[in-house]
């Protein structure tokens, strides 16, 4: 529960080492999260070497922390792996389809998230890099993912060498709905974001862009309509290539 | 630790009720897990009521859970709420494409692995029903899921009335790749589901189901290529009508 309640992303790490040892029982532990039919539809890519890490780096737009952390680790969900079985057990395999990735891309980011809260229990700093599902083809040809995989989550892992403010988190009733989701009026997104939007952090983030509202600093700057969309394209391209779409 | 790796399904439930308070409080503390630009893309839907269960049931092939448990909660990708907020604030959001929705997904699944563990770790028991994403249309207008929703994962929860055994997993060195993906050999294939397929329970299902291998059970019953693609069709076109396509 402590590990949850006090946690935040951890982007700067000691040189201390993270033994494969200590890293395999953790993944092993996390792969008690549910998975759809007890299949495990994920693998993990864990990058240690320099050249690894060097080749990463760019398709996660340079953030340091994939130079700087001793482990990256790459969750991919993976229907290759299951679909190899059947072949090889005269069964025929029916998975290269959206559903299909979508049952994967789920089954990888519940173990994902479970190998980050036993990491963290264990005394380890964890960055979750979204940037994974922005440059997929990039990071599946850097990593060799075949047909059936797909790269859904980056974790750069290392012992903490920063403690960092915990950030804020929106009101509970703003994102609770009893039996049926109540839409929200004006005045309930009002107060959903009135606490968000009194940080002096985010005042400053406002100012400082030259921007009139919290709002605009995400729209037109952080996540752009047009990046998205462009974005998107490359996405779905990647699905066709890894056999999805 | 302890809660994840003793993890069970849990589809028995006592008719204790969990409370609102307990629940809301887990959902406050799960709301800690990385989010993008943390923003929270997600809500969450609790259904109580007779009412609401009889309405999800179906829509969930009518697992027993559903009626069983007493507080049935369906994780939904949210970029509604923080859509209406860029338009109440002079600024232009751009999240109806494909990139967005996966966010949104990401998002939502890693709250809903870490409101499960922190439901286990307090005692409840949790069903992870991926039937979710088999029938999003019927659940989208039962629970009245506006443009830019979509439902991602349902849990029931209560507390437990049963302990079964634990399922089996896969060897770690079947789901671990170093450096890059080592694609797997046939050898590789027969080391890692040998002993799924040694499984007394597992030969079981074989054999009442007149199949020849275990992986025949899986994509001539459970999961097959048919229906996969029928719903992967359905899935397509609820993306669609909530903007997401």
């Amino acid at each position: 529960m402590t590990a949850i309640k006090d946690r935040r992303t951890i982007r700067k790490y000691t040189s201390k080492n993270v033994s494969d040892e200590l890293l395999n029982g953790l993944l092993e532990t996390a792969s008690r999260a549910a998975t759809m039919g007890n299949i495990q539809l994920y693998s993990v890519v864990v990058t240690r070497s320099e050249e690894g890490k060097k080749a990463l780096a760019p398709l996660h737009f340079n953030q340091p922390m994939v130079m700087n952390a001793p482990v990256v680790l790459t969750f991919c969900a993976d229907f290759n792996r299951f679909t190899q079985w059947c072949e090889q057990r005269k069964a025929t395999p029916g998975y290269d389809n959206l559903l299909s990735f979508i049952n994967a891309a789920s089954d990888t980011l519940l173990f994902t998230q479970n190998f980050c809260t036993l990491a963290e229990e264990a005394g380890l700093g964890t960055c979750y890099l979204g940037t994974t599902v922005y440059n997929p083809k990039g990071i599946i040809d850097v990593l060799k993912l075949p047909r059936l995989t797909f790269p859904i989550a980056t974790i750069t892992l290392g012992y903490p060498d920063e403690c960092p403010e915990q950030t804020d988190r929106l009101p509970l009733s703003g994102i609770v709905h009893s039996e049926t989701y109540h839409d929200y009026t004006k005045d309930d997104i009002d107060k959903v974001y009135e606490y968000k939007e009194s940080l002096p952090e985010n005042k400053h983030f406002v100012e400082i862009n030259s921007k009139e509202t919290l709002a605009q600093v995400f729209t037109d700057l952080r996540y752009t309509k047009k990046d998205n969309e462009a974005m998107s394209v490359g996405l779905a391209e990647a699905l066709k290539m890894q056999g999805f779409m």
